[in-house]
């Protein structure tokens, strides 16, 4: 056990073996003296056992949790979802340390907030991933250095907070507290409006290219990044625009406002109000990159 | 001067000293008896004699092109375009070479198409670049393997398009031949569109970060990559959608449209039909990818 950090889990439940639970697993192995992985795919519970991710591999939730100290749900948004909508509750021992991974938090927040009392319940979201997934990409410095949003629930108490805190300092990430209906907008912006963007460019650039090839041919370093996303996981994404519906409406309301002043300018030839729109959101995007960027 | 290829010439005119224009010089050292480099910026020429990069400089375009055979127009849209419509027809002699390298072509090739007969014209776009720019950034391997469309102009004779199609091949380039308004469709499409949106991004993101910093702060890989062309340079960007106004607008058009469906389907919180939208775009990214992506 590492005794940096005020983090320790007698036995840690981690529910979902895929690249964000795997990593977990690996990333707080000093600090939990028994792992158990709870994941319904075979060959992915038995590779975590033969690579000594987890101590122990199950398929069974409540077999998996009832034990556990710490429980960590790392599925995809609507699993996590149906997990604490549904009997974990009943599972879990009092005062176990409850807290998940997923993409949007305000579903999730409201759901844990009516847990049973005891249980010790905070929404999370770490800003990390790869470009491949599964367990075999698995990385225990994963979340080191990188923004790991908590939101408090009503089973947030204060004693749930600091064991939040020192969770996430174990796992090296950098700590961003906020409540949900803040992280859900902020990642609309961020994060689902930019997927959507490039996801209909795509969608226009394949009508243009299923009658000339040479637009894909052509198609280079531009197209490559703001179309990156496109090519992201379906129900990943399918999960999270719709646990997000009204903050990714308000953000494409604002977004073809946005298009629209520049697409104005543009067709009134006036380069000096198309010079006066991008100036401004150039700086931004240099101030962000010389501010905030996180360098591969 | 290198065999394997046709492309010959006694006296190469670079005009302009950027990036390209450099590379350029760089590529075709083995091609040219004597380059000549027309630039208005004294440090850039003064970099320009100091590397070796051309063997003579100077500010004044006819003094720089009357005595070439072949000239390449390595400048902006716009000051090509000036160019063009100026006097350089009365500076050329008979037989040259003229080719450029901008990146819209209708309004060039139209402007190229009314030179003075024996003037061999031909537009001209290389697919490439880098983050830099300036003279100092110049790479001879710059055009290599990369696509290089021509444009035919009414100046463009039979032997003016195998004078073009030798220099493209000296530059190691692939060649990829179209006609301009084919062309600047295409990169309204892979280019532009992607551009403008990427900038409408950055300003929403911008109006959302204003209120609360922790939008600049949460962002990551994905908003990276979709913005990062909305820190392209504002003048050269300026130039490209001024001269391509209508094809932009048309493709602005048919992306407001797909982005339209994905949010119908997003407000409708019908699952099956935003998965059955989001499935071929993806497929469609990923079978660019491994067709033509090419990596750094």
């Amino acid at each position: 056990m590492n005794v940096s950090s005020g983090f320790h889990a007698r036995q840690l439940a981690v529910v979902g073996l895929g690249l964000m639970g795997g990593s977990m697993a690996l990333a707080l192995r000093g600090y939990a003296d028994h792992i158990v992985g709870v994941e319904l795919n075979e060959p992915a519970r038995r590779y975590a056992l033969e690579q000594g991710i987890v101590d122990e591999a199950t398929d069974d939730l409540r077999a998996g949790v009832k034990d556990a100290d710490v429980v960590v749900l790392a599925a995809p948004v609507r699993v996590i979802l149906s997990i604490v909508r549904g009997r974990i509750g009943t599972y879990l021992r009092s005062n176990t340390f409850l807290i998940d991974i997923g993409s949007t938090k305000e579903d999730i927040c409201m759901a844990m907030g009516v847990l049973p009392i005891g249980i010790q319940a905070v929404g999370g979201h770490p800003m990390t991933g790869k470009e491949v997934s599964g367990i075999d990409a698995s990385d225990a410095l994963l979340y080191r250095k990188r923004p790991f949003v908590l939101c408090p629930t009503r089973r947030t108490t204060p004693a749930a907070r600091l064991r939040a805190l020192a969770f996430v300092e174990a796992l090296g990430a950098e700590v961003i507290e906020m409540d949900a209906h803040r992280h859900d907008r902020t990642v609309a912006a961020i994060s689902h409006l930019p997927y959507l963007l490039s996801a209909a460019l795509v969608a226009t650039v394949k009508s243009e290219g299923d009658k000339d090839d040479a637009v894909w041919q052509l198609a280079a370093g531009g197209f490559r990044d703001t179309s990156r996303l496109a090519a992201s996981d379906l129900s990943m994404m399918g999960d999270i625009l719709s646990t997000n519906t009204q903050a990714v409406a308000a953000l494409l309301a604002r977004f073809r406002a946005q298009l629209a002043l520049l697409e104005a300018a543009l067709i009134d030839e006036d380069g000096e109000e198309i010079t006066d729109l991008l100036r401004p959101v150039r700086q931004a995007r240099i101030d962000w990159s010389s501010k905030y960027e996180r360098k591969r």
